[in-house]
C-alpha cells in the first residue's frame, strides 16, 4: 500500500500516522520527492482501512498495491482449485454443463428436462425453486416443492442438482442439493455468505450486476474465511448503458480470473443476454475466453415456461451447443466431462 | 403494454397469442400496417410476463406503457404521502436530516454526536450497528450492543433512531428502532423486503448500486405489497465508469421519482461521494433537486472513526450545513422540522 | 412509432397531434383503453422527431417500433454486405486478420513486422500514422511520414494497409490507403463521416466508447446516406464501471448486430483489454460470437514500442492465435481467407 | 509514479529499467519489501508512457500519482482563472446564465427569445447553427445562415453569443461569435482542440458523454497547451445504465473541478435531463453544487421547436427559474452578473 502525504505535512499528524502504522505491524519505506512524499507500507495490508488513511488530513491519495483477497489470491494458492460436485470435477481443466429449466414447474417438466440435458451431456441438473423476481406479482417458485421435485429428479436420473438460495432461514431445505447457487442480487448479502461458509457444500456464486471482480473475489472470501473454500464462480452479465441485451457479458473477466484466482469460472449465457439465439454464439465466446465450464438454461417448451422463456433454448438446440463445444475444447486445452 | 408482431405471422401461433392475452382479462386493439402488426394490450397488464411474449416466435418486441408499480405509484395515489418516524413528518413539504455515526463505537461517542446534531437541527439519530463491509476482515459493527446504545441515546437525546438490517433473523432485536434502514446491497433481497412489510415500522429504502429508478420502486412495491406503506426512499449514488467518486450521486432521480411515485425521497450524499469535502455542495445540490430531507453522517473525531472516517462531518461543518440549507429551503417549498 | 396520451387529452392539442402526423405522410392506428390512448403510427417514421412528441402537453412517452437506420438494416436488404479490401472479402462466410504495429515507428519496424503477420496469416495491415491520444504530451504518431511508410510497406509487401483518419483536412493524403478506419473517439464526428460517405474507399468503423449499438449502427447510416456503402463495423470495448481492464469487450454485440444489420462485424481485442495476456482469449471468444475477422496489434519488440506496447502481441503469440482460430472457424461457419 | 515491480524480478531487466527511467530525468527510489519491490519515480513524470511501463515483464502495475494534466491543475495555479466573455466574467465567484434556443431557426425567433432571457438575466446568448444529431435524417442546422443570424441578434440586444463549432474547416465562420462551444461528441476531437488552442476566443468545452473528469481536463490541456487559457467547462450529464433520464447529470463533478483545476465549471441541465420539467430542480440543485453559471435552452413556443424541444423551457418559467437562483446564490458565495 502506497501513501501520498501532502506538501509540508504537520509533524505531529506525520509522527501519529507512523506510529499507527507500525502498531498494525507494518513497515514503511519513506520516498521524499520535491513536492510528495511516499510511504510505502509493507507488511500484511489487508488490515489497513484505506478510507480511514484518505481521510487524514495530510494524506492526499492512497493506493493499494496489492489485492484485499487472501483466500482466493491464486499468488498464494497457485494451483487451481478442483470443486468436485457429486463426482463431476470443475477446473483443473475439467469442463461441465450445468442444464436444465429456469424454473421447476412439474414433476413430468422436471424429469424430461433433465434426461434431455443428460442425454445431450449435461452432468449437473439445474432448476430453480426459489425465484428473485424483480416483482411481487410475478411467479416466484414452486419453493420448497420445487425442492422436492429436484430430489425426485436427482434419484430418477442420477444427475447432481443445482438451485438457487434466497432465504438464509431455509438453508436446513437444500440438504439433498449438491451445489448451492447464490444468486447475482444476493452476491453481497454478506449474512448469507458467511453462513454457507459454514457449510460442506460448493458453491456456485454469481457475479453481482455491477459488481467489479475484486468485490466478487471478496464475496468469495466472505465465504472462504468461514472454512468453505468449494467455490466456483460463475459470470452473468454487468449492467451497462446498451439496451439491446438485459446485461453485458464480461467476458474479459473470465482470463482476468484466471490470473487472479485459482477458482474455478463458469459463465451463464442465458441470463446475460436475455434471448435464446443469442445463447449459442455467447457460450462458444465463453469458451474461447476460457470458461471452465456452461451453465444453461433448456426448457422442452419454452414458449410456456413460467419465467424467463425467451432465453431458454430447446433440448435439440442444446444438444447442437454441446457438440460444437466438443469441437472447441481442444483448443482451450479442456476436456468435457462425460 | 404494446405487442410488435413480426411480419406475416404463422395464423395458429397468432391465434394462440390472441387466446392467451383475453385469458389474461386483458383486451387487445389491433393495428395492421403493411410491415407491422402492432397489439394494444388494454386492462391490468402487471400481470403479464413481458419476457414469456418476447420469447414468442411472432413477436418481434414488446415495450410496457404503464409502470409496474402499483402501489408505489402516483397515478393511483396522487397525494404525498407523509410518513411519521417518532413523531417527525417525511414528505408533504417537511424537511429532516438524519445525522449521526456511520458506526456506533461506544456510548460516549454516540451521545457526544447525537447532542451535536440534535443541537444543530436533526431530529433523527442514525448509527450503524450491523455494518455490511465489502471485505470480511474489515469491523463489522457492534451489533446487538450497537443496538442496545442505540436505545440508551434514544432515551438520553428523545430522537427516534435510524439502524440498517442485515440479518433477516435479527429483526426481533430492532423492536426498539424507529425506522430501519435497508442498505444498497440489500435493495433486491426480496424475503427481507417481505418480512419487513409484514412490520410496522417505517423502513427507509436505499438506492442498490446499480438499480434503475424503476426496480428500487419494485422493491418499494415488496415492502407495501405486504401491507407496510411507509417506506422513505434514499438516494446514495450509483455505479458509474468515473472513478474520482466512490459513485455518482444520481439527482436527477429525485424530480424523476416525484413524478412517479407519492413516497417521500431523501438524499444520503455521505455514501455517495466518499469524502467530507463534497458533503456541503452534495447536500446543496439535493435540497435544490428537491429532496425532502438528507442522512448525513457525522462524527465527533473523524479521523479515527473504525469505518468511513472520510465521509463524516465533524459537528461544527454539519451545524454550518444546516443554516446553509435553510435558506435555501424556502425556495424549493420545504420547511425544516424543529 | 407509438403514442401514448394522457387521460384525457385536450381536444384541440389532440387534433393538432393528428393533422401534424399526416402531415408527415402517416397514418394512425388508435387505440382507447380506459386510462390510455395509444396512437399507433403506420410508414416511415424516421422522419418524426421522437423528442417533439415527447415535449407534447398531452404526451404520456413515445416508443419506437421501428429502428431509425435503414441503408443499414438487414430487414431492407436480408443478405449480408460483402465488403472488398484489395481483393480479400469481408462478410458473407469470410474471415479476415488485419494485422500490424500500434503505430508506425519506422520503416524496418513496419516491413519486419507486415512479413511476420503475412506469414502467420494476415491479409491486412494495420499501422497507426495519426495516433489520437488522450494527452498532449503523447506521442502523436509520424503523421505524413507513417502514410508514406505504410506505401512502402504495402508495395514490399502486397498487403493492403488500413491506418486511422482523425483530420479531415487530410482525407486527400490516404489515396493509397485501402480501408480508412475512423476510431472511437470520431464515431460520431459526423462532418467526418458523411465526408468519408463520399469518398469511394472501405471504411472500417470502430464502436465509441459509449456508444450504443443503435447509435453505431446510425453513424454507419451517415456514411451510408452520402453514398458509401462499403463499411466494416468493429467492436473494440465499451467504458464500464470495471476497472481491471480497460475496456469491457462487448461481445453480446456480434450476435445482436449480425440480426440487425448486413454488414460485416470484426473485434479489436487488443485496445478492449490493453493488456497483451489477454488478447488470445478474447480473440477466441470473439471468433465463437460470429466474428468475421479480427483486428490485432502485433509488434516486434513490444516493450519498445511508443504506444500501447501492452496491449501488443510478438509475431510467434500471433502466429499462435491463428492456428488456434483455424480450429474453431469450422464450428462458426467461417473460412479463413489465405 | 509509483512502480511493482514482480516478485525476483531478472536483475538485467531490472537495470535496463532502472537506466530508462532516469534517461527520462527521473530519480528513483526503491523500496525492497518480502514480496514487491517498489519504485518510487520522483520529477516530472507527465513524460512517462504508462501503458509501456505495464507492458514489461518484470512490472506488476504502474499507479500515477500526480495528475497527468498542467496548465489545467490547480497545483500550479491556485488562483480561479477568470475567463471573461464579451465584458462578462466567468469564475471568481461571478455567475452567468448562457440561454437561448436549442437551434436558431429564423431571425423573429432568435430576436424574440434573446429579448426575453435577457430581460430575465442572461448576459450570454446561445443558440445552435450546426447541429450534431445522431440520425443523418434529423435537422442538422441552418449552418451558415444561423451564424449570420447570431450576429444580427447580438446587433440587436448587445449580447455576447455563444455557438457550437462541428467542423474544424468552418473556423472562419465563427470570427463574430463570442464563446465557441464544443460539444460532448468533439470534447475528444483533438484536431479541433488543438485549432481552437491557437485562437484567441473563450471555449465552452462539453463533458463527453463517457469522458472521465481526468480525460476532460486533458481535453483542455490539449486546448491550453496550444496557448489559449480561456477556458470554460461544462457539465452536461454523463451516460449510465438509467432509462428515465436521458442522461444522469453528475453533479458531484463540480466541487471536485473545483479542487482539482482553476476553470471556471458551469452545468446545462437542459441537455442533461432531456425534459423540460426536470430543468428546474436541476438547475438549482447544479447551484447548491457550486456551478459558476447555467446554460439554459429557452424557446419561444417549445413544442415547435426543430430540436430537443422536449427540454427547452418557456421564457416564463427560465424568468422564474433565475428568481430561485437568486436567493440561491449568497449561499454558496456567489454573485450574478447584471
Amino acid at each position: 500500500m502506497i501513501i501520498v502525504v501532502k506538501n509540508n505535512p504537520d509533524k505531529k499528524q506525520m509522527d501519529n500516522l507512523v506510529k499507527w502504522i507500525k502498531g498494525l505491524g507494518l513497515d514503511i519505506h519513506m520516498s521524499r520527492g520535491d513536492n510528495t512524499t511516499i510511504m510505502g507500507l509493507v507488511g500484511d495490508t489487508s488490515v489497513v482501512d484505506e478510507d480511514l488513511l484518505r481521510s487524514l488530513d495530510i494524506v492526499e491519495s492512497v493506493k493499494r498495491i496489492q489485492e484485499p483477497f487472501k483466500n482466493a489470491n491464486r499468488k498464494f494458492h497457485p494451483e487451481d482449485t478442483v470443486v468436485d460436485v457429486g463426482g463431476h470435477k470443475f477446473g483443473g481443466g475439467h469442463f461441465q454443463f450445468i442444464a436444465g429449466p429456469c424454473s421447476v414447474e412439474s414433476e413430468e417438466q422436471l424429469i424430461t428436462v433433465a434426461k434431455a440435458v443428460k442425454a445431450a451431456g449435461a452432468t449437473i441438473l439445474r432448476g430453480g425453486a426459489y425465484k428473485p423476481r424483480t416483482s411481487p406479482y410475478a411467479f416466484q417458485g414452486l419453493k420448497e416443492e420445487g425442492l422436492r421435485l429436484l430430489s425426485v429428479a436427482k434419484k430418477e436420473t442420477g444427475m447432481p442438482v443445482c438451485t438457487e438460495i434466497v432465504d438464509i432461514r431455509c438453508l436446513d431445505l437444500y440438504e439433498d442439493v449438491d451445489i448451492i447457487q447464490v444468486g447475482a442480487r444476493n452476491m453481497q448479502n454478506f449474512e448469507l455468505l458467511k453462513e454457507l461458509g459454514r457449510t460442506k457444500k460448493p458453491i456456485l456464486l454469481k457475479r453481482g450486476l455491477a459488481a467489479t471482480i475484486e468485490e466478487w473475489l471478496m464475496s468469495a472470501e466472505y465465504i472462504m474465511s468461514e472454512g468453505n473454500t468449494d467455490i466456483i464462480l460463475c459470470e452473468r452479465g454487468i449492467r451497462t448503458f446498451e439496451p439491446y441485451t438485459r446485461n453485458t457479458l464480461d467476458l474479459s473477466a473470465i482470463p482476468v480470473l484466471k490470473e487472479l484466482t485459482h477458482l474455478p469460472v463458469l459463465v451463464d449465457p442465458s441470463h446475460a443476454s436475455g434471448h435464446a439465439r443469442l445463447v449459442l454464439p455467447l457460450s462458444l465466446a465463453a469458451v474461447g475466453a476460457g470458461a471452465e465450464g456452461l451453465e444453461i438454461e433448456v426448457h422442452n417448451d419454452p414458449p410456456h415456461a413460467l419465467s424467463d422463456g425467451a432465453q431458454s433454448l430447446r433440448p435439440e438446440q442444446f444438444d447442437d451447443l454441446v457438440r460444437r463445444v466438443d469441437v472447441m475444447l481442444p483448443v482451450v486445452g479442456k476436456e468435457r466431462d462425460r
